[in-house]
């Protein structure tokens, strides 16, 4: 029996459960707060920043949008961050990609208290996560292992491979599901532009993770018959029936990989709403540890 | 035609042009320096910083050994390293492991200055590492990188399989093996104590490495006709035909897989050296870094 992964209904189940924390949080006086930055007026941007205060406010989680110009020079925005790691009722920093060409993305994320740093994306908290100790997990690959686990496809001496490498989620994922612990120990394998023949790497794997950003990649001669296969990808194609002229896809050829996979991710639907979740996530871990200091 | 991969040659080879390099930085009114931290009177650590102590000398490198006894405060660890942190004549600091039992081994590393951290093993150069930025690589997965490169067996487009995911090599080299760079750029399996058959992954590997820590581990039957075999493992078993009464032996049955292997790696004098010349590496490189930054 072949089953669809629902990621907004595992999404769901997991804010339901942070809700609670939040409100035993508030019990012990501390509301957990998030700020999101946005510079420039990107409207996808615009769209995602509002999308994370949605989801912060429905938690009773305060969120704080600030807004700064797209000519916003660079020290300023490093000051905007000095004084949000300052700020008490502050608890995750968001700052939303892409910033402006002139500010050095690399240079505002090292800015960013590590605490605070609820996207995981901290060399500290790359690092440590390397390490294998406690940190802020990088949202997209945390969501990925949740979405395994929660499904009932706990990785666990499987054969994962990963198709992609890249810095947001190959990379951090491969380390992750190597990682001792019982919601890691598989077999990873790492591929990407420089594996000469990934379909025979592909059809060897347990569960199959495209994150390789091409549409319809992965086709269903690449994925061994009830393999778990898990989306990454968001691929814009045109569509000339979508009333938008265009639909979002993932990187694998859902409809005909559906007939070979046991299990496997929609596009939208799978992995997208587990991000928002894990920021989430980090950002209730964040207040709470805050209140652990203060014991 | 098997060939037995020479880490000694090669590490005195990147040592002669460490050389060169000191010697032109002294030109420039630099002399590289390295501080070496040893706490307590275990006899190994005391050996381990001899041996570094002499590698720098040998180079031009200033090196300035620095004795602790076994029952030094924390605090006080932690307040020499932010000295040397301050110290200009100090490009590199290197505090041996292990430390006595009250002393937070990870705090100790957290608080040498990243720029000085030539052991790669402060997270945030971990985590530039996994973001494959700039940084101070650790220094034995970045020889095993330098051996294969060196020896004429570029890791570029092959499979390479890890066994073992310490946080020392497996799990770092795993990532920088897999980086898009021409030193890089393969395909890579980590395999474990999770991993429910270690022999068929390891058949699949061009290269194999095991960084795993049981001697003879592996055999004949799990090496690939022609595969290159990196042995990073450093056991002692006993002999009693040894003066000494036991050995170093690799993680691989060096005297049956040189018979199927392409090439392989001999313990001692394989892997060994390189990781004293990456450290020293990393402090010629902070020097460097040091004279960039006055001009």
């Amino acid at each position: 029996m072949m089953q669809i992964i629902d990621g907004k209904k595992i999404s769901a189940q997991i804010k339901a459960e942070l809700k609670q924390e939040v409100y035993k949080l508030k019990e012990k006086g501390i509301t957990p707060g998030m700020a999101g930055v946005l510079v420039g007026d990107d409207p996808a941007s615009a769209l995602y920043v509002g999308m994370k205060a949605k989801a912060c406010r429905k938690l009773g989680i305060y969120f704080d949008k600030i807004i700064k110009p797209n000519n916003c020079p660079e020290i300023e925005l490093l000051e905007l961050i000095d004084s949000l790691n300052k700020r008490k009722d502050i608890h995750g920093i968001l700052i939303q990609s892409p910033l402006p060409k002139h500010i050095d993305e690399g240079k505002a994320i090292l800015r960013i208290d590590p605490a605070k740093d609820v996207d995981g994306f901290h060399p500290i908290n790359q690092g440590l996560m390397l390490a294998g100790k406690p940190s802020f997990l990088p949202a997209t690959p945390a969501g990925v292992v949740e979405l395994l686990t929660r499904s009932g496809h706990k990785p666990e001496g499987k054969h994962v491979v990963i198709l992609g490498r890249g810095y947001l989620v190959g990379r951090p994922l491969a380390v992750l599901l190597a990682l001792k612990n019982p919601k890691a120990n598989a077999t990873v394998t790492l591929c990407h532009t420089g594996t000469p023949d990934i379909p025979s790497v592909a059809r060897q794997a347990d569960i199959l993770v495209a994150a390789i950003g091409k549409a319809h990649y992965v086709t269903k001669d690449m994925v061994k018959p009830g393999a778990v296969v898990v989306d990454v990808g968001t691929n814009q194609i045109e569509d000339t029936s979508h009333p938008k002229g265009s639909r979002l896809v993932g990187d694998v050829d859902f409809e005909r990989v559906k007939d070979v996979a046991g299990a496997i991710t929609p596009v939208p639907g799978g992995v997208g709403p587990m991000t928002i979740a894990m920021v989430l996530t980090n950002t209730v871990r964040a207040a709470k540890q805050k209140l652990d200091d203060v014991r």
